[in-house]
């Protein structure tokens, strides 16, 4: 830290990304990444933008947008797209908390939410899971307080159902309820439909996961035409062209393939189901899991000590290591290809 | 607003970017891009990296710092990448501004500098320019502040000094000071090899203008390696994976291929030259430009109307409403073929 930093930020605590390794060649399984590249027609796409980079980009997303909002019937001001999901999630936080609006959020799920709380000073409280991770919904109706849940939740894959999600919006009217919907694709239920009747809720969603373009970054928010004002004047006071050309053109490709899209999914479904089957086998433990990943704890090893091992043996998978997770592997779950090496190096290695 | 959004937002007036006209087309010299579209090299990269995009890009953006450090003749611990360099200013407000140390900056320069410390709640001094519109360098001199100089100015195009940009930084060792060069490839001096010798030196630059690269957003900050930590912490609080693939990989490109650059930066600087000339003959008076735009007043036709006219004749061209610039229109310095379109329409607008 320099003698310059703001005391206000002495005890931010930055995200840790997934360990990027330049090192090696890995079969890679620790960023939730998608196995397939994006859709042929997202490539073209962005392809043909590279040549016009010169010309800024359209800091409206007009084209986008309107793709977008006839896909999930909604208007098109009811929409807001930034460079990543992480980017509107941390505009969430600016504008929806404050000291008279603390955030709460459980305290297993997406590691980002205690960081974006502490970077713009907002007082929050993390709410226990379940004992089994699930979310007890009932813990966060009528708090009157601004309302983050990752549904499904990460690092679990546990899902929650649109009629409990609906249950939270309506007894909270006088707080903005975020569901940050990454993973949704994958098997869970969407609460996208729910901004025609409220007012209050912001659901989030991502192209880093069903849509192969992590590496694009793209997001987008969706909810009533006010909440969407307000994020637009925070972008509007931070970064106006927050989406490149390229990866905007590539969003409109994206979401016109939709029968990639869905068949991409169909595959990463039955892949995660086949190596559950495969890791209970094992003697695994594993979530019920909705998302493109897979959380499982081993009868007798740690999961510090799969996560070395795995790596080791060319395979990385993510650890968290804090007490409540650190007898868990997040396990993306990739290609059939992929997931046989998994098992395979996992046979070994409970062998060896 | 909504009724949610956080009562420190509450007089919040978001930047207004030059506007990006769908309807019809237009000779467009309203937001400095470049006529030139990107080095080939640059979108030879960037198509590379789009069917890879299911893959998050490098958070270090490991390959790009080596790149730029060696071109900049610095350490790669001394460079930030950002999504634009509005990104890297916004972190400029946040990170070394407070109550204890307010921003200043002067009245006349980037619109966007007022709108950082009002989103980042920083109190803020606007220092007068003189009256020929240049700094005067003497205002920042042990002034205890953190300070934001872009060099060349906007939208004046006026430069300072590598010499008083020294005396500044010299004279206030316990802030920053951060010197903002969108512009200084056009003719202004670059303060980056100062790094070395003070610590509360931040250089920011872009890859915008002369690069070609507006649409892929591509920023970055020069600094001492505590000054990019702070950054860092920044970043990494907020959006890790802040440039994407595509555009990471074309600022590579962009950087392998100087003389395309130094090619695009010797025509810019020849036909602002020759439009000045072109302008003066017309009756227009325009500052001592060291950038790619012109800043042009008409001894008898108001800014507003000028801007308005030549947007009739199918020219856009930038007006800032306020006291201080109504009088003035600000000009992209195009191609050569779109210098003479403006000529020959401002011809017709005052004979007509």
């Amino acid at each position: 830290m320099s003698r310059f930093f703001s005391s206000k930020f002495s005890s931010l605590d930055p995200y840790v990304p997934g360990e990027q390794p330049i090192d090696k060649k890995y079969v890679k399984l620790n960023t939730n990444e998608s196995p397939f590249p994006p859709s042929p027609i997202a490539v073209r796409y962005a392809e043909n933008e590279a040549r016009l980079l010169n010309l800024y980009s359209d800091p409206t997303a007009n084209k986008l947008t309107s793709v977008a909002a006839e896909k999930f019937n909604v208007n098109t001001n009811e929409i807001i797209f930034s460079n990543g999901s992480d980017e509107i999630l941390n505009f969430a936080f600016s504008a929806f908390c404050d000291s008279d609006h603390p955030a709460v959020f459980p305290n297993i799920t997406y590691g980002f939410y205690p960081v974006f709380a502490r970077y713009n000073n907002i007082p929050y409280e993390e709410i226990p899971l379940k004992e089994d991770f699930s979310i007890n919904t009932d813990d966060y109706c009528n708090i009157n307080k601004t309302i983050f849940i990752a549904n499904p939740n990460a690092p679990t894959g546990i899902s929650v159902s649109l009629k409990e999600i609906e249950k939270i919006v309506s007894s909270n009217p006088h707080n903005v309820v975020v569901i940050d919907e990454a993973y949704v694709d994958f098997g869970g239920e969407s609460s996208v439909q729910l901004i025609k009747k409220y007012e209050n809720l912001l659901v989030v969603q991502t192209f880093s996961k069903s849509r192969s373009l992590a590496g694009g970054r793209l997001g987008f928010g969706i909810a009533s035409e006010l909440i969407i004002n307000d994020l637009n004047t925070l972008k509007y006071s931070t970064n106006p062209y927050n989406v490149n050309r390229m990866t905007m053109a590539a969003g409109i490709g994206a979401l016109e393939d939709e029968e990639y899209t869905q068949n991409n999914i169909k595959i990463i479904i039955s892949n995660r189901n086949s190596t559950i089957k495969s890791l209970n086998n094992l003697g695994f433990q594993c979530t019920d899991s909705k998302t493109n990943f897979i959380f499982a704890k081993h009868k007798t090893i740690g999961g510090k000590e799969l996560y070395l091992k795995l790596k080791e043996n060319g395979v990385l998978v993510r650890h968290f290591d804090t007490p409540l997770l650190t007898d868990y592997v997040r396990i993306t779950v990739g290609s059939e290809n992929q997931m046989n090496i998994l098992i395979e190096k996992l046979k070994n290695i409970l062998e060896g």
